[in-house]
Formats: C-alpha cells, structure tokens, sequence
C-alpha cells in the first residue's frame, strides 16, 4: 500500500493514529492535525491538537489526562499562580519545551510543518505529522443563550459573545450552550506541505473519531482540503466519535444537537456524506447502521473504544479492511 | 529624606539595592533598571537586569551562580536540548514562569513598568523596581578582530559582525574582543513613567557598581537621562564596578580598555564626571583616589565588596554618608 492520511483532531485521533503505527509502517502513516485549536499564550505558539497526536505516538502522553507528558512536572505552573498570572491552560514544565521550541524556530522563519516534523524526529517518531495549514487557523465560538441565562452568566460570557475555541474548552469547560462556529482565518489558508500529496496519493483516507464540528470542520475549511477528500470519497473511511449517542470525551455530542445536527452515527453519516465512503459505528450503535446507509455510507460494525493500543491497532485493521 | 534612585545594572546593582532596603524604608528606593539587556527568546520578553534585582531584593537568587532562582528546576531546559533549541540562555522551571508572565501581560497592552511593578510586588518587595524605558533598547556588540583572529574564528563569528549583548555576553562568556557598543533603539526611547521623578525628587542618586559601559551605558543613552542625572550632579554617588582595576563579574575591565578608556577607578571617574559628582572607590585602590579627584569628582574610599547583604547595607551606609 502506498499509505494511509488521516484528518485528525485530539485525542480520539491520536490513539487510533497510535494503533495505526502498529498496524502498517509508520513512514507510510500522515497524520494531517486540526491547528484550529492552536493559540498564542505567553507569547508562546502551542498546538494542542499536535502536541497531543505527536505525545501520544510517542507512548508519552499522560494516560490519565489524555494531554501533556507522563510524569511531568508543573513547577512553571505553580510559579505564574503565584504572580496571578493564566494558568487555566495548563502547561507543564518538560510540555514548556515544546512550545518554547516551536515558536522560537517559528520566530526563526522555518514553517510550521517543518517544525512539527522535527519535534516528531526529535521523539523518534517514524510517521508523518503534518498541520492541516501553516497559516493562521482559529476555530470561534458564538455562545448561544441559554434558558435562564445561569449558566452563560456564571461562566462570564455573554449569549452572542464570540471566544476562542480554548477559552470555550478549556477555560469554561464547554459548559455554555454553542450558537455557532467559524474558523477564523480560513479563507487565507492553504493547505501545508505535504497534505494534499499525502490525501491524493493514500489507499486510504481517515477521518479519524473526533468531534466533527471543532476538529474535523476546521481541517475541512481549509481551502482545497474538501475538493481533496471529496476525490477520495470511495476510499474514505471514518470511524465515529460518538459511542451510544454519547461522545467518549468533549462536546461532540452537544455540539451537534446545538447545532441542529442527530446527535448519532445518523448525524455523523449526514454530515460526513459528501466525502466520506465508509463510516465504522460501535457496536452500541448497531441498530442505526441501516440509517448510515440510508445517508449514503457504506457501514462497518465493530468495537470503537480504543482502551489501550492493542484495542486501537485492532480498530485499524477494520478501517484499513485487513 | 526623599528617597534613593538607583542607577542599575545586574548582579552588583542588585546587592548594592538589597543593601539598601535594610538601610532606608524599601518604598524610598527606586531602582531604574537596565533594559539593554532585555531579550525576546522562544517567543518569552526576557528583561535580566530587572529580574536579577528583584530575585536579589526579594533574597532568592541562587547565591552561586548570581541569575536565576534558588532552588530552581531545569525540566523545561533539559527537555529542550533533547529537541535541539536554544539552550544557552539558561531558563528555570520558575524563573520561566516570570517569563511568560511579563509577555502575556505586555501582550495584553500593560507597559513594562506597570509589569514590572507587578512581578516585584508578587514577591512581596516594598521597593520600586522601574525599567530606563518601556521601549526596545537594545545594547549591540561590534565584534574587533584579535590578533590571531583564533578567539573570533572560535566564537564563530566575524571581526566587524554586530552581535546582540546577550550573545555575547552569554553565549559567547564575553570571550571576543569588542570594537565597540551601541545601543538600538534609544533615539526613539523615553524614560519610562516614574523614572525622571525619581531621579528629581531623590536625596541621592547613586550609580550602582554595575558595568559602565554596558549598564550604566545604555542606561543614560535613554533621551533625557543624561541631562535628568547632570542636574542632580552635586548628589550623585557612583560606586566603582572595579576593585584593583579587575571587574569582580563580567567584562568590565577589559571593556573599559578595548573601547580606550582607563581600566581603574580613575578610567571611571573620567567617564562618569560629567554627571558623577562622588565615586566611591575600594580600598584596595587608594592610592588612585588622588586621580579621582583629579578628574573633579569627590572621592570616598571604602569596602565596596558585598560578600553580603550585611556588607551591602554597610557599603550603602557610606555611599548615603550616614
């Protein structure tokens, strides 16, 4: 096979990507990230979402936390509580590196694939990680109102307020009710090097379990990324983020009720059609594979829940169809 | 009295300052800090002159080395050369923290002075810790060539290159010689709020024992500094940097002499008399009190050495005649 590109989000992405290293030769592995997480914080560039796939890969990700290093230790942390200064993102001290790294080569002018490439190299990583885009890309919430205003008053926003997409999941811990979405910046981005020859030239494309609306949306709004996919449709194949209705970890599942979407493998089926071939549901989900159909997707029934990286590389060989 | 301003540079202006706060109420000392120094590294606004003073007035630099924080962690710095960035400039655990805490704070609009007059109050200290200016001041080093040209080549850098202080000063441990020293962006600097009153309203103004050429230097190289500090000429007591013509720390001496000055107490005296009305000079260097006066300064012979605070707060003693 001449390889495997994934669009990918947080967490969810990184453990399948984790069992794809195991599944197939990780040089023929692209995992192509959503950088509409990304931010500026204390003047540092941090990219969540490829920090989490490129920490995950690695076997170095905290387990229990799903983000940041194992064994890590937040002394930088402690010392900016002190000062009053923002710690609801948290940041520990070996993860610092990271970012320090990356937007001082950034400074230096080295794009940013480039630099995620040598941060994968510098962990010994054999895939490919690739940001979707190396410009700007900021995912923005709208918050809605909510019935008695509670809980948008207690977190301090306003309905119709629109905040960055950390501030909502992070900050707030997406306890306010969603109007809407839009992925600042998209319309000047490009597709990085390498992602558009990684989609054109798989045998299969991934859209990998996470949430459709705030990972895999702004890696779609990319100029150029949905006519891509959309080439590839026949051998696209996503697994669904949603479990029994249920996202496993975040938003998805409110999201898309929020945004007038089922919040199901329906939902998922009807919003991924257009370019996606094959959606893999759980076997929770098993009775609604005829309604994935019914949108248009070929269906595949089996266990979803990646619990370790043996559980994931199992889910790979159902995706890859071997 | 009024109160004490302070023209400061590292470590010694920072022993001389936490001298001074155990002989005069804290809140009657202003120290007005070097900022030619200052530095933008992974991304993080870096002001070392001001967090030498405060670390030192707030009794938590590391004793040894003389920067950064006592008791500090080195997670985030050993995580970084396993990446291959930039680990010259040694960064703690902690004293990240102050790091990150003044971009975030700069980059949300807060101007350096009121920042760092946060930091400084965060660790509890009743003096005023002020930067020269709130405007990029930056000392530049022009590499001279060396006879064999040996030390230049095995710098790595070119007789005639410009170099920032930090490089040289660090990266480099000043081991190349220097054909001269200019400080960018002055002519568009002001002196940061709070500074020129200090000076005007002091009872003295003492020029801390800190390098004259590349502290003090860029120091009165802020427009309105030099005429601000030649008004108060009759009550401005400079300390000497130098004890038997040798700098304790850094490169003073040898600065002094490859830029054409004296490298003694009198080479001081002669580029501080236009705005130094006494110079304070060890005893190790009485018999050139004679020159010092000579170059029409006041000349008081003491212990200038600050093993510590005790012998700081003595030597203040004298430098405030009381």
């Amino acid at each position: 096979m001449a390889g495997v590109a994934v669009l990918a989000g947080g967490v969810g992405a990184a453990r399948l990507v984790r069992g794809l290293v195991d599944v197939v030769p990780p040089d023929e592995v692209t995992a192509i990230v959503n950088t509409g997480d990304d931010m500026v914080l204390h003047g540092l560039v941090i990219s969540p979402d490829i920090d989490t796939v490129t920490y995950t890969v690695a076997d170095a990700i905290d387990p229990e936390r799903g983000w940041g290093l194992r064994d890590e230790s937040w002394q930088a942390m402690e010392a900016l509580s002190r000062y009053g200064g923002v710690t609801w993102f948290r940041l520990g001290d070996r993860d610092l590196a990271t970012h320090l790294y990356r937007t001082q080569r950034l400074a230096d002018g080295v794009g940013l694939a480039a630099v995620t490439a040598e941060i994968a190299r510098a962990w010994g990583l054999g895939l490919h990680i690739v940001p979707v885009t190396e410009q700007p890309l900021r995912t923005m919430i709208t918050v809605a109102g909510d019935e008695t205003g509670a809980a948008v008053l207690a977190a301090g926003v306003a309905a119709g307020e629109e905040i960055s997409f950390q501030d909502y999941f992070v900050r707030l811990q997406h306890a306010v009710p969603v109007a809407g979405v839009r992925f600042a910046g998209a319309d000047a981005a490009r597709p990085a090097p390498g992602v558009l020859a990684a989609i054109a030239g798989a045998d299969t494309v991934v859209v990998a379990p996470s949430n459709p609306i705030v990972s895999i949306g702004p890696v779609m709004a990319v100029p150029g990324m949905r006519d891509a996919v959309v080439a590839r449709r026949d051998d696209v194949v996503a697994v669904s983020p949603l479990v029994g209705g249920r996202a496993l970890k975040g938003p998805a599942d409110r999201l898309l009720r929020e945004l007038g979407h089922a919040d199901s493998v329906v939902g998922i089926a009807e919003l991924y059609a257009p370019f996606v071939g094959t959606l893999v549901i759980d076997r929770a989900d098993v009775e609604l594979a005829d309604g994935v159909r019914a949108a248009g997707l070929r269906c595949v029934v089996t266990d979803t829940i990646m619990r370790d990286p043996a559980a994931a590389a199992a889910l790979c060989h159902v995706v890859l169809g071997r």
